[in-house]
């Protein structure tokens, strides 16, 4: 039956470019008017649909911001997932873990994340379980991911890893903490250059092996 | 001329007392209700002294916002500015700087310092200096003072440190970020026991000090 797939393929694929357009219309008006200054209203009007519409993919404004978090935090770690991989069979780890962590901070400082993140933390009294879902599905799933790679290096007798997740929270706040704190306090008009983003990976990567090199 | 001295000094702690009152009020209300829904009426109202007092001792909102921040800030670091002269002449830098690590997250999870943090970081876009301030006489002025005596462990041969205040910097991320991120987006329900904060503390210090111990 292709022409009937076809169909819903094409339904689908409208379906799915209105919910894109709503999510982006909202993502844009939560960071600049923050949650409580946001209507479902003024997201449809910005995203030029029918309230109705909104309401057909979002069941509320919490539920549209939720979901626009999460997949805005599934989305920009993709290459972090997709470069993972390749430390397996690595055979200069202390290279591989700069390259890694250059990738790493160079996602943790997007702009849009960067605002993303200071109103989830703004809005974690009001919505605990967002911020909760933020915490796993960012920082959480990296370190997990992470920690199963470093287990494989420490098999290979590359590290010495006792705890692998501890091992890999470790990782990821010696590269990302230093930028991230000063940019979640200094606002926008705190930046760093490519150049300094690439010292902090270095060099967190670098006091990483330091402590977690097999002797 | 003691009667005056005496007179002066009494007239002050009046003044000091009803300026800490004020804070206190000013600290609960902006706690409970964010920035824009705290006025200088409420504070006065709940500090149980006149607007005009208010005014006497705070120019307007922002600076009484910024006041209470720096003020709560510089108090609650004042152990950790404390314990760290003791480093000088540790003989077991090992167990010295987990005491201090432990000290430090002490410090950084007590909850109205977690409070003030979220607050802090909600209002980065709208209050950027603040943030900043908050950022220099907090983390900055905290891996500051580190730094000088990871320098002095430096000279002594028991620590290798090319650039201290990146090591001091490595050091308190290392210490505090795990619990710290967890409770930024977890709000106040996220909590760990002071068992749990104590191995943050070992576990940080130790990978520190593996980092950064001299060959």
């Amino acid at each position: 039956m292709p022409a009937r797939v076809d169909a819903g393929g094409a339904d689908e694929g409208r379906s799915d470019r209105k919910r894109r357009v709503i999510l982006e219309a909202a993502t844009d008006l939560f960071l600049r008017n923050g949650y409580l200054g946001t209507s479902m209203d003024e997201v449809a009007s910005v995203a030029g649909v029918s309230k109705q519409t909104v309401y057909k993919h979002f069941s509320d404004k919490e539920g549209l911001f939720q979901e626009l978090v999460l997949a805005t935090i599934d989305q920009v770690g993709e290459p972090f997932y997709e470069a993972l991989p390749s430390l397996e069979d690595t055979d200069d780890v202390e290279e591989d873990l700069r390259a890694l962590a250059r990738g790493l901070i160079r996602i943790v400082m997007r702009p849009r994340l960067l605002q993303l993140r200071r109103l989830v933390i703004a809005e974690a009294g009001r919505f605990p379980e967002l911020g909760r879902a933020y915490y796993e599905r960012g920082p959480g799933r990296t370190a997990e991911a992470l920690a199963s790679h470093l287990e494989q290096l420490a098999r290979r007798g590359l590290l010495r890893v006792d705890d692998p997740s501890l091992a890999a929270n470790h990782f990821l706040w010696l590269v990302v903490s230093i930028p991230l704190n000063a940019v979640m306090f200094g606002g926008s008009e705190t930046q760093f250059t490519p150049r300094q983003l690439n010292r902090f990976a270095d060099t967190g990567a670098s006091a990483f092996l330091e402590g977690y090199r097999s002797a």
